[in-house]
């Protein structure tokens, strides 16, 4: 264990021994950390208010959680877990394992979110969202859940597996993002896309298959993307993929 | 009080005895934090700049700031100001009593904001914007003041009581969202809104009177929202409203 | 040297003898800090990831680096270099002299920047990036760099001279924004543009020449900007825009 003389850390967390820790970050009571994480500097881990009750946050083993970052206890990360800079994460998230979170990302928590995702920087993920496996989501990308707003009649939105949404999107209140959908950048979706399509626009209409779309560099297909992008993944994931590109071809 | 011991409080700073004081976080001498306030770790409360002028920043009772926050000097904020984490909020920023500011909210200053104020995660408030009561903004909404950028021309923004400005929405500047409008998401309003109604599109339109949407559970008209949302608010703000609703139905 | 008692500073770092590091921040060894620079609270300078390859990051003379803000070694900045609060720069990012870069805004790396160039706040410049001398972005922009997202087939975007870009715009991979443009609040742009022109809507269509655009104070053209807006350049820069003028009126 290497935490850093300045590192603020509850006798009562549960850190695993070869866990770092930088300067100036805060671990609180409620906290698992598991093997192979390291935490940077000036991050608070286990913040606890009204509606975290007290439950865990438990991070899963070889993450990186990077500076001015901000967990609230009550929320669970698989193996794998890499955040940017100043990320926030409220209570009740439970997501599956290699998360990537980019910087400024901001999840409120009350979500679900499945195994190899990858938010980008600055996204917006409202409560109640449903994120499947192989999702990505890029920046400045919000997430609704209020339909009318401010209202207690919230309803999450959800993301299946191995869709894409693009820079600058709002998925409205309800809406579903169907497996292996592109929506385009700066779009507004609202209710259900057709798998495997792309969407784009404010309100978002559907386009054409996203499998039309080629690579500038003529080498085939962009989407389904798991048919040429694999940087970052472990074998264990393209394995799956073998299975995805048929439910999604 | 309670000034955890890596917190940094200038000796000339005007601190209410039973303040808090979070770990790492910073207290400029020109600062007023009145009875029942919590700072959370990392802030830095009464930042200098040019334009601040040396004049006090002054917090109500019963203030809650989260982790990571900034404020500038000379600013004014009522009781029951609550902020969400890695807020800025620069100089001349005057708000009345229960303003939230959520996470990542960046009020650039030289401002006024009414009472029981709801901005959503990072908004973005630009320069002179002039902001009623009861009014709430949500994620990514940004209020502009600068018709031909850059130029010295600026001309703020106006929101009237009891309106809703919906996530990702430019306001250009000088428009007015009149008092109980919707915008809806992902807009852009120029001009004048008609008091209650619905805006939406970019440029955003005229589209109906906002008491004509119904809520998803059947309980009725979504607006004006004071007739469904209550929560948050104390008994002295949902006595206003009732003089409120009439001037808006 | 003013170095505040709490701050962490390597003993490696090249930092000249009048530089100003406030409380809680942190220098790595691979940093150059010129003369009459200010690193305000909380910030880390000179960050290594696996792609910043162990290079200096070099701060050019007279620089402010406002609190929170995450600086990656193995990027270079002239002198002059003004930033907001919570600033994110990662590695391989070449910026000339004066550049400012508002609170929030997330700069990826792996780009060039010219001189005089203003960022607002919360702005995100995309690796790959190309922005020339002049330019003014502002608040929520985005400068994209996939055309199919996620893909190896990166392709940045081209800002040049005096162009000017609005709050909450989108610029698509590959476009151009050319000499003397406007792009206006809420667009996507595509492809070149051509100079001196006004862009808009999504996608943005050439709307008419930006010097037909006045100001509201009665005081003549808006664009060239250069002509009424001189506010923060020295001299030395409004010298050069003499130059400019001639090329893009």
């Amino acid at each position: 264990m290497s935490i850093h003389p300045t590192a603020i850390v509850s006798p009562k967390a549960n850190i695993a021994d070869d866990v770092v820790i930088g300067p100036y970050s805060i671990i609180h009571e409620n906290v698992v950390l598991a093997s192979g994480t390291e935490v940077q500097s000036y991050c608070e881990l286990g913040v606890s208010n009204g509606m975290s009750g007290g439950e865990l946050l438990k991070i899963g083993k070889g993450s990186l959680i990077r500076s001015h970052s901000v967990f609230y206890e009550g929320s669970v990360f698989g193996d794998g877990l890499v955040t940017g800079h100043r990320v926030t994460v409220r209570e009740k998230t439970f997501a599956g394992k290699n998360l990537q979170i980019g910087t400024l990302s901001d999840i409120q928590g009350h979500c679900e979110i499945g195994d190899y995702v990858r938010f980008h920087s600055n996204v917006h993920i409202g409560q109640r969202s449903q994120i499947g496996n192989f999702v990505w989501i890029f920046p400045y990308v919000v997430l609704t859940n209020d339909p009318h707003p401010p209202s207690e009649t919230l309803i999450g939105v959800k993301v299946q597996d191995f869709a894409v949404i693009a820079t600058m999107t709002v998925v409205l209140p309800g809406a579903i993002i169907s497996e292996g959908c592109l929506v385009g950048a700066h779009s507004s979706v609202k209710g259900e896309t057709e798998a495997g399509y792309v969407y784009a626009g404010s309100p978002a209409k559907r386009i054409f298959p996203a499998s039309q779309l080629m690579l500038s560099d003529g080498s085939g297909a962009a989407y389904p993307w798991t048919r040429h992008f694999k940087r970052g993944y472990p074998e264990e994931a393209i394995e799956r993929w073998g299975r995805g590109h048929d439910s999604i071809s």
